[in-house]
Order: structure tokens, then sequence, then C-alpha cells
């Protein structure tokens, strides 16, 4: 992490300025302890530096675009400032930004039918992919699953390798750009923004590329 | 389509059973033009057809899937029973989809720095994809490199080439499972709910797939 910066540091406004927080905001954060408190320069003076730039970077990104709650985000934040693995950090963060899109309120699976489960389970063994069994990203691939199934849209599941396919190169890119962050805080950051507001963009993507297809593909039929 | 039903034909309590509808819902749809009146067996007394059945998973898809109002829901099914092209009656159909998202409430590129529709053009030239230019997809998919930009967020611009290469690859396969039914009603409604119940199944899918890659890609990185 840098520290040059906290040689000099910033005031209190100028922190407020470069995070797009506001004062008031910052105090509350600092009084619940999701952010460590600056270096004090007097009584009533402290100084901060990019490692408190980057931690409110990070929160008001659960916050704002997650909208996770002060508790997930406190669990988050704790967890990629203690001592545990950046996976561990990952896994907890995806499972939080997961668990409040709301389509996976109750992870029960228990009363997810079979069948569902099991189609998963075979996209996942087909991928050679390593995965969490019970995340609530498992949990909403079933939900998905079911959502299809309950639609009786065969056709969408007869092609589910394929959609397996094409997100394996998502995810893929997804983990290209958090890498390439160069602390912790940047790299949760990127996983929730990346995930939040890459998602908007690849459907986006997906629908300029029906339109594509839609004209090779159907432009012989136009009038039968 | 298929008309050898219409032969025998349903009573009114088969179709709501066969639907999922109520019969009064029905009736609705039929006093409000959505449905074919059926055929008359007596003064009180109609049949219905497989048509009209598929009409109805129509209907029930664009009302309750997409959560569509009656006015773009009638717009949709006019468009496909018209003599228009199928291609014309799926690019109705997703521009009510993706208008009604809410994303992109008001279609409004005026407002959009250039920055974010040259980045969106050059994907779009890169890729050779024949797109419509000022439809919901495409305004969706300038707010959504907006958003990107506006958090910084330069490292998912950097791979957006790698998202659009993924995303041809669904679209294709989402074309895929639509041409592969039988009538026009049918592929319709599978462009829907291919749309609208495919994508929280991709995305648990790249979920998944970012599990796999951060074990992957951060395991060497653990205790940094």
């Amino acid at each position: 992490m840098t520290t040059e910066a906290s040689e000099t540091g910033m005031r209190m406004a100028e922190l407020a300025a470069r995070s797009g927080l506001s004062v008031a905001t910052i105090k509350y954060y600092l009084r619940e302890g999701l952010l460590e408190p600056g270096r004090r320069t007097s009584v009533n003076q402290a100084v901060y530096s990019e490692v408190h730039l980057e931690r409110l970077r990070l929160i008001r990104a659960l916050a704002t675009i997650a909208g996770l709650p002060l508790s997930t985000i406190r669990d988050v934040v704790h967890s990629v400032a203690a001592d545990s693995s950046v996976l561990e950090a990952m896994a907890l963060t995806q499972d939080a930004v997961v668990g409040s899109a709301g389509s996976v309120a109750e992870s029960d699976t228990d009363g997810a039918p079979r069948e569902a489960a099991t189609i998963v389970d075979e996209v996942i063994r087909a991928r050679g992919w390593q995965c969490e069994p019970g995340s609530p990203a498992y949990v909403a691939a079933v939900r998905a699953v079911e959502g299809l199934a309950d639609e009786q849209l065969a056709s969408v599941l007869e092609h589910i390798d394929d959609y397996a396919h094409a997100a394996d190169a998502v995810g893929r890119t997804d983990l290209h750009t958090i890498v390439e962050a160069q602390t912790r805080d940047e790299m949760i950051r990127g996983a929730v923004l990346g995930t939040v507001l890459r998602r908007p963009l690849l459907e986006a993507l997906v629908l300029l590329a029906q339109q594509h297809h839609a004209r090779e593909m159907l432009s012989d039929r136009s009038h039968e």
C-alpha cells in the first residue's frame, strides 16, 4: 500500500472532496469503526492518507452501488483489513453482493427440486469449475434453472453449456480486471463494482448481439 | 401454425386450465381484443384452438414475466399477428422489454457524454454487429459505459472487447433457442422469456465462473 501521502496527509475537507462523501458521513464511518482514525496533528485536527481514501471508496461502493446494509459492509471491510486471504475476502464480498440481490433472499436449497440442482451440478462438472457448493451464487443458478423449467423453456436449458462457456469468459475477464488493482481495498472495490456495474453493460451488449444475429438468422423468414 | 386441434377445440375451462390463467382474465383479454374470439358452437358457447393457447402463453409471458403494461402488450401482439416481418416483431419486443427495465426510462442520448457513445460505437464496429442505432439496447449500453466511467472503472472498459466477445456468443445462443420455435407466437414468447429469464441464469453462471477463476488467479496471493 502507498504511504507516501501520509507524510503530509489530507485534512478532513480534502478527504471529503476526493472521496465524494460528506464530512458528516465520514465522521459517521469513523464512529462506527469502518474507517481507521487519522493521525492527530493537534487536539482537534487529524490528517488522513491515501489508505483512508481507498477505504472510503470501497465503503462508498458497497453502500451506494451494491446497496449493502452497514452490518454487511462492516463484515466485508473487516475481512479486507484482517489477515484473511484475498480469496476469503472475495468470497465474502460475492456472497454479500449476491445475497442482497433479492432473488435469493432465503437460501434454502432444500425446497429446490433436485432436478434443477442436478442440471447446475452437471454444468459445473462439465466446465471443471471449482465452486463453493452452497454459496448464494450456486443457489441463484439453481433458482434460475427452476424459473426456466417452470416456463417450460427447455430450449434455453438445452443450450446451457453454451451459456456456461460464455459465462466462463466473462468471469475470467472479471478476475483480470480485479487482479490489476494495486491494493486489497481496490481489488475488493473492483470486485463489487465490476460485478454490479458490469452486469448492465454485459446485458446491453447481449441485446445488441441479439439484434445482429436476429438479422442474420431471421431475415429469410420475414414473411413466412 | 397447427390447426388440427381446432376441429374439436377446447372449452373455456380447458383453455384456462392449460394456459394457467383464470376464466375472468381470458375474458378480459377477449374484450380488449388481445385474443381472437373462439369458434361459436351455440349461443353462449365457443371453442378455442391451440392457436388461442399459444397466444395466451405469449400474453402471459409479456404480462407476468416481462411485467409490460397492457398497451405495450397490445402493440407486441398486433405486431406478431400482423403481416409484419418476424424481425420487426422481434425488434419491437426487444425495445418493449428493454424500455421497461427502468434503467433507460428516458432514452435521451443527448445528455450522454459523446465519449461513452464513441466507446459503444467502436465495440459495435469492431465486432461487425448490425444494430439499431438509437434503440433502447444501444442507449442502455451507453448508460452502462457512463456508469463505469463515473466510477473510474477504466479496467472494465479496457476489457470491453472481451465482454463483447462473450456477449456475442450469448446473443447468438439466444437466437438459436428462439428460431427453434415452431410458430411466431412461440418465437416471440421465447425472445421475451429467453431474455428475461436467461439473464439471472447467465449472471449466476458468471458468479460461479468468478469463484473458479478467483481460486486460480488469487490463491498465490493469499497472505500478501
